[in-house]
C-alpha cells in the first residue's frame, strides 16, 4: 500500500533521507516552480519522480484534511527498524544507548513532536508498541517535520516485553511519572544506558510497563493547572538527558 | 466588548481564578449535565450565571471553530497586568524575580503553550508587545489549558523599552538564541532573577532584542532536522531555570 506524505519538510526529509521507496511527486495544480514548491520539483526532478498536478480537493483527501501545503509524496511504507538496529547505531557511535519508549500514546501531533525532539537529542531509537498506539502514519511525519524519516523506530508486538530484553543488554529503564513520592528529574545522573519511558496522554503508563522500570522519576509542577501535555514532559526530559551526556554528538560541544 | 472562552479548562479555569466579570455559560442545546459539562453547568449555577444552549454552528462561530467541547463562556477582557505587578508578586512569595518575555511571538498554539509551562514552573510574569504579536485571546487561553488565567500577563508597547526597566530592577535578561558562538544552556546558573526572551518562529530575536539581553545562551541541536518549535525551545529553558532554583515552591520540594 502507498502511503501519502504531506507538508513541505515531510516530502523534503523522505526524499533526502532515501530510505522510503520514492513514487511520484504530487503538487496543486496552480503550483509555481518558486520558493519551497520550487525546491521539492527539483528534488523530484533529480530523483526522476513522475510529478503530477492534481486540484486543491485531491490533495486535501491524500492528506485526510491534514496542512498539505499544496505538496504530496507518494512512498513505500515507513522501515521500521528492530530493537536490535537502535543497540547497533549506539555502538557504531561509540554511545551509551540513549531510547525513548512510548506506551500507547494516541495523538500524532504528540508523537511527531517526541520524535522531533529525539532527533534533535540524538536518540538512537524510539520504541513503540504495534497495538493500540500510534504508528509512523503520515500525521505523524508531518508532525515530526520529517524527522521520523531519519531517526530509527521500532515497533514491537508487546512493550514490556521489549523493555525485558533492553534490561538484559543492562539498559535501565527510566520511567516519567507524577505521584508525591516520586523523585524528581535531576536526582539522577541520566548519563547511562538509558530507556526513558513515557506514558500515554491521560492515562500515563500502565500498572506492568511502570513495574518493569528499573526507577521512577517526575517532572515537578506548581501553579494552578499542574500539568503538562506529555510532548512537552517528554521534551524535557530528553534534554535533561542529554545535557547529563554533555552534549554528546553536538557540532559546538 | 464581551468575549467567549471556550473549551473544557479554559472555561473552568476562568471561573476558578475570578479575575474577569463572567457573563454567561453557552452549551450546546443538546447537552447533557454529566461529567466535564456537568461539572462547569454546577460551577455556572453556583455563580448564578445565565444559562444559554444553543446550535452547535452557533458555538462553532463563537469558537472561531476552535475545539469547543461544546462550551463558551462569555467573559470580561482579559485583565492584562503591569511589569510592577511582576515584581510584586515575586517580592510577596519572596522569590528572586522569574519572568518570560516573549518577542513577538504568532501563533497562539505556542504562546499558550508557554504560559501553561510558565504556570508549571512559577513564573511570576509574562510579557508581551501589544504591537505586532499574539495578545491573550480565546484562542491563548484554549491553547494554555486556561492557565493564563491564573498568571500575570504584562501587554507592554515596547518590549525593548521594557526590557530596560526590567535591567533598572538588576533583572538578567537572558535570549535563547541560535548560533555557533553562543554558549549552551547549561553553562550558567540560572538561579538568579531573570527575564527568559524567547524570539518569535521562524525570526528568532529582534537584533534590539538581542542586544539587550545581558546574555545569550543556546540550546544545543544534533541530528537531521536540527530546529525545535519555540514553545517546545521555551518549555525546556524554563524548566532548566527552576531546575537551577532546586523546584523553588514545589510542594514535594
Amino acid at each position: 500500500m502507498p502511503e501519502f506524505l504531506y507538508g513541505h519538510w515531510a516530502v523534503i526529509e523522505a526524499m533526502r533521507s532515501g530510505r522510503r521507496a520514492l513514487e511520484a511527486l504530487i503538487i496543486h495544480e496552480r503550483a509555481e516552480k518558486r520558493g519551497a514548491v520550487g525546491e521539492v520539483v527539483g528534488m523530484a526532478e533529480d530523483f526522476g519522480l513522475p510529478i503530477q498536478r492534481v486540484q486543491r480537493r485531491i490533495l486535501d483527501d491524500l492528506a485526510n484534511n491534514g496542512n498539505h501545503q499544496g505538496l504530496a509524496l507518494r512512498v513505500g511504507p515507513y522501515p521500521y527498524c528492530d530493537l536490535e538496529d537502535i543497540l547497533t547505531l549506539a555502538a557504531q557511535r561509540g554511545e551509551k544507548p540513549f531510547i525513548l519508549l512510548l506506551d500507547l500514546l494516541k495523538d500524532p501531533q504528540n508523537v511527531g513532536s517526541l520524535i522531533r525532539v529525539s532527533d534533535a537529542v540524538g536518540v538512537h531509537g524510539i520504541v513503540i508498541q504495534e497495538r493500540r498506539s500510534v504508528a509512523v502514519t503520515p500525521a505523524v511525519v508531518n508532525a515530526s517535520s520529517g524527522a521520523v524519516e531519519h531517526v530509527n523506530v521500532a515497533q514491537v508486538s508487546n512493550l514490556v516485553n521489549a523493555m525485558k530484553l533492553l534490561k538484559q543488554e543492562d539498559i535501565w529503564l527510566v520511567g516519567l511519572d507524577v505521584g508525591p513520592n516520586i523523585p524528581p528529574l535531576d536526582k539522577t545522573d541520566l548519563n547511562m544506558a538509558l530507556g526513558l519511558v513515557m506514558g500515554s496522554e491521560g492515562e500515563g503508563l500502565r500498572r506492568l510497563v511502570r513495574d518493569t522500570c528499573d526507577l521512577l522519576l517526575t517532572l515537578p509542577m506548581r501553579g494552578e493547572v499542574g500539568s503538562l501535555n506529555v510532548a512537552t514532559a517528554g521534551a524535557i526530559a530528553l534534554y535533561r538527558a542529554w545535557s547529563a551526556r554533555g552534549w554528546e554528538g553536538w557540532a559546538h560541544a
